[in-house]
């Protein structure tokens, strides 16, 4: 790819193998070595490496900060990625009209910390917050625990700036808070998980803090009857604005890695957090306080935000400890309504004993999602096959339970062979037919989100 | 059209000319008189009658209650009618998970009412909403008053049923709060107005009603303290549901109408809501009031539900009571960011005054959405060219302050030889591109929201 001097300038791409082999992979566990990574620093360096990628028939691969899992940022062979630590300002800050303008390679917890200082708060809070990008979170339509109450990335981006897999800048969406001219491309780019443009700008929606936040931990030894208080909460017209659920073997690996002190001798733990105002908050913590004890659970309020952080530090902390467990896990996150969470977890309790294979299970049960992690080791094959088919029948028992294969992670790589199990042919009909509209040479991250052809493999 | 007793049984449809009359026009004052109208009664019929359609090419317009103000769902000519009123079922109420499925021919009322006795509540509310239907509302994403703190309908639906234009149906979205499986078809289907597929069944997200509401009426005697009250209160971090503006003339129109005993000595009135828990909306409300204080508003809060129902009454006549004032109106819906809503304001006076043609402002100041109706009179054509002239003049001006042509009418027949003012030929090029990959034959609800080729007539 040596012909890359004539279209960028010298420092602003790499192709030796030390660079290389920093951006090949993502948290899925996959790699490839792409030919050549760039860091660009405006959309019109962009739109020039994309018309010439286009002409050359060069795939090309966006890419955040490689949090995903599901290997949507993974590298294709002889591809050019495309990572944005250069493009990282917060633009413009229009606190009287709630909205910001940033660039893809602003990392959430650093936008998050701006705003704070400033009163407000943008409410999509993947566990990597510290680490992912916006405009990694834009491409993955990213949630976190605080979706419950506030929604997924998709209910934030007001506008888009973005390249086109020929190079041409698309700007969609509006600057106001609504509006209905033409189709919403916007959406249509959010979670479409860098396979149809190259997001250069995003302005997001912000919100003013909630005057308080409190938090509640509830125990319980019964991860059934955790589920139960989950749905009932929901039922009875509360909306706290997380409701995290761990269980036993989440709670022991992060007392492994963490050392927080979570009790080890009960079945599950909920992290409820109520927001609001102050007065309003606490009549809602009584009730969600009653309820648990109802389904026999032991009920503890946080009292300081210090021991809140830790609380938090600690879920956060969840998905790195699961590896102190076992070598490879392999992590899904299905979702489900919410009333079938209890028949969820007791089902994948199930599908854990038939196979002797355990399942760890944690996640933001509020709003049915929950992270299926079956635990095992990539370097004992007869071992990994095995777990590897009870993804399948996780999936198959999320679908009958009205579920989604996935929450928040998206398709990727992972997902591809098994996306056909929730989506039709009609669907992914319209779905091909789009992805051509937008990339007609299919140079723009091939080989994502769509099924493989059969008899290749992609894992 | 004699051939549709082959598809289609009898007393489903109809060729009369006195059926005919009666769906070929829509609020928005166009009319065209179709050949046929049909009254589907599942998605089989539709999907049946579209194979049909598709096959001999005959243009097919599907329609709501027809309250729709940009043409949307105007007949063509030649044309067949799909009209709701058969399929207006709630077919599902699932309160646990906090949604419902509804046919496309329900009520927005009929579905308000039947959630409030149970505690619930759906958030747009449309003007319209005592006639306007659910199915209406999902093709043009209709917004009203609660927009400002609830969002729009595309922030509510979560699956769709629909039939595609060759007859094939189409199942999008999922029954879960969160999913990331392949690209956004349900949100791509909200707003397009029905140009890509017939919505059959819609599941929408609900919510818990509040628990208490406060309305607020602020009286000014400038019409520009009144847009910097509005913009004030957003900026302060307090979200009313709703923030409704009137200006002299609509408030006047209203009198004349219903007789609601508004002043007509100030130049605007401001229509406040706030919901929430009891204890914190009085601290909320407080804050609004001073705020209007300081801009010289009168403050007034409304005592009982009756009397705020009087009040929304009134607001909800606004539309039709404009009428009274002048025998044509021409009703644009600009939305501005909520701060430029002072300038834009002023600019339209600046306008009216500068031409001598009166303008009525009303609508959604909150989220910078106002509903400007320029008076005039359709049988003088001096009078109605020089009306229109404005239309392009309005335009510009919310262009130039950063805001969008259309904030919850769409832009059906009327306003689309404007939409490239607003939309560049890159989004029109991909929006097409996508009508095309839906609609190869071009018979779904043609001629609608793209640019009129060079010479035709829309009007």
């Amino acid at each position: 790819m040596k012909s890359l001097n004539n279209v960028l300038a010298e420092g602003t791409y790499s192709v030796e193998k030390e660079d290389l082999l920093c951006y090949g992979y993502d948290a899925s566990g996959l790699d490839v070595l792409p030919a050549a990574v760039v860091w660009p620093t405006t959309a019109a360096d962009i739109s020039k490496l994309m018309q010439f990628a286009y002409q050359n028939d060069i795939k090309v691969i966006p890419r955040g900060a490689g949090t995903g899992l599901t290997g949507g940022s993974v590298a294709a062979n002889d591809s050019i990625i495309l990572s944005f630590e250069k493009m990282n300002r917060i633009i413009e800050v229009d606190m009287r009209n709630l909205n910001v303008v940033v660039e893809p390679g602003v990392i959430n917890g650093d936008l998050q910390r701006a705003l704070k200082d400033q009163g407000y708060f943008y409410p999509p809070d993947p566990a990597s917050l510290n680490t992912c990008t916006i405009g990694g979170n834009v491409a993955e339509n990213a949630g976190g625990p605080r979706a419950l109450k506030y929604g997924v990335t998709r209910d934030y981006v007001m506008q888009l700036e973005a390249v086109l897999p020929d190079g041409r800048l698309i700007r969609t969406g509006v600057q106001t808070k609504k509006s209905v001219v033409g189709y919403d491309l916007t959406r249509l780019l959010v979670g479409s998980e860098g396979t149809l443009a190259v997001i250069t700008k995003i302005r997001l929606k912000v919100l003013p803090l909630p005057e308080n936040v409190i938090t509640l931990l509830a125990a319980f030894n019964s991860l059934e009857y955790a589920g139960k208080s989950v749905s009932r909460i929901i039922a009875d017209g509360i909306i706290p604005r997380t409701m995290e659920l761990m269980d036993r073997m989440t709670l022991s690996a992060v007392n492994k890695y963490k050392n927080v002190g979570f009790p080890e001798d009960i079945e599950a733990m909920l992290l409820i957090e109520i927001d609001g105002s102050t007065k309003a908050i606490a009549a809602d913590i009584d009730k969600v306080a009653n309820i648990c004890n109802g389904f026999q659970g032991k009920v503890k309020i946080a009292e300081d935000s210090a021991s809140r952080e830790l609380l938090w530090d600690a879920r956060r902390a969840v998905s790195p400890a699961l590896y102190k467990l076992s070598p490879t896990k392999i992590n899904e996150d299905v979702v489900v309504p919410v009333t079938k969470v209890p028949e969820l977890l007791s089902g994948l309790q199930g599908i854990s004993e038939a196979a002797g294979v355990p399942i760890a299970c944690f996640g933001h049960a509020g709003d049915g999602n929950i992270h299926v992690n079956i635990m095992t080791d990539k370097n004992d094959k007869q071992k990994y096959d095995e777990a590897e088919k009870l993804v399948r029948k996780t999936f198959k028992l999320t679908l009958e339970l009205g579920g989604s294969i996935s929450g928040e992670h998206g398709i990727g790589l992972t997902k591809s062979k098994y996306i056909d199990m929730e989506l039709d042919s009609v669907n992914l009909d319209i779905m091909r037919g789009i992805k051509k509209l937008f990339d007609a040479k299919n140079i723009l991250n091939p080989g994502k989100i769509f099924p493989p052809a059969a008899g290749s493999d992609v894992r």
